[in-house]
């Protein structure tokens, strides 16, 4: 059994993303047209467009070193949801001005060989006190 | 059984949108520590803070009118995952100038007496063409 947890596979998830490894991206997503992503300024993306776009990022050169903080699971017997903090580095970030934190959803379904990932999606997290201007909100 | 399918959950959710309604939105939610809320320019919200924050809201007389599209559902025995795009209208919203898209996530599982929200998260969809300025990406 590849991931026998719904961990197991978003480990793999990010391994997959730190070393730009397609295959091991591919192997993390289930096979099946259900899969989404909804990444920062993206549309949504689904089923085998899914690992395209990955594939894409990898081949030119794309590679994300992400820490992640866990804030909540939500878990079923067959279905689990990670809310997570992401914070990207990597050797284009400068450490002094590091890019903004990021919520991540990541939902897991369980099939017969095992858990695998079926939506990742991101949110931005609130801007900080006296990050926005003054005045009322738009519309 | 109050919510048959997650179907009949998400309708419940936006009708209490809808009306400003707290007493029916409470219905909505899974009684659980495990609820959370992703609503934009807010940090994740959890538990019992959930129903505070609608509560709070609705008293303060707010209400929305929510046009929902489906994109997609990822559902298994017990958890259901839907995603949607939302456009937000309501009296104070210019019919000439409606803010953006947004999409929503909204994840339901099933207990003893039928389907409950346990997640509700929205995302920026991506700015039309035109919309950012030009030039390289920050960082």
């Amino acid at each position: 059994m590849p991931f026998p947890t719904p961990q197991d596979a978003e480990d793999g998830f990010y391994d997959a993303l730190e070393s730009g490894d397609a295959d091991a991206m591919a192997r993390v997503w289930e096979a099946s047209p259900d899969i989404a992503c909804l990444l920062p300024m993206t549309p949504l993306i689904q089923g085998p467009a899914v690992l395209d776009l990955w594939r894409s990022m990898f081949s030119q050169g794309a590679a994300f070193d992400i820490q992640v903080r866990h804030l909540a699971w939500i878990e079923s017997a067959d279905m689990a949801v990670h809310l997570i903090e992401e914070q990207i580095g990597g050797h284009d970030v400068p450490a002094d001005r590091p890019p903004p934190l990021v919520y991540g959803t990541n939902l897991f379904r369980r099939g017969p060989d095992g858990w695998r990932l079926v939506l990742h999606q991101n949110s931005p997290t609130p801007p900080l006190p006296g990050a926005m201007p003054p005045g009322p909100p738009p519309g």
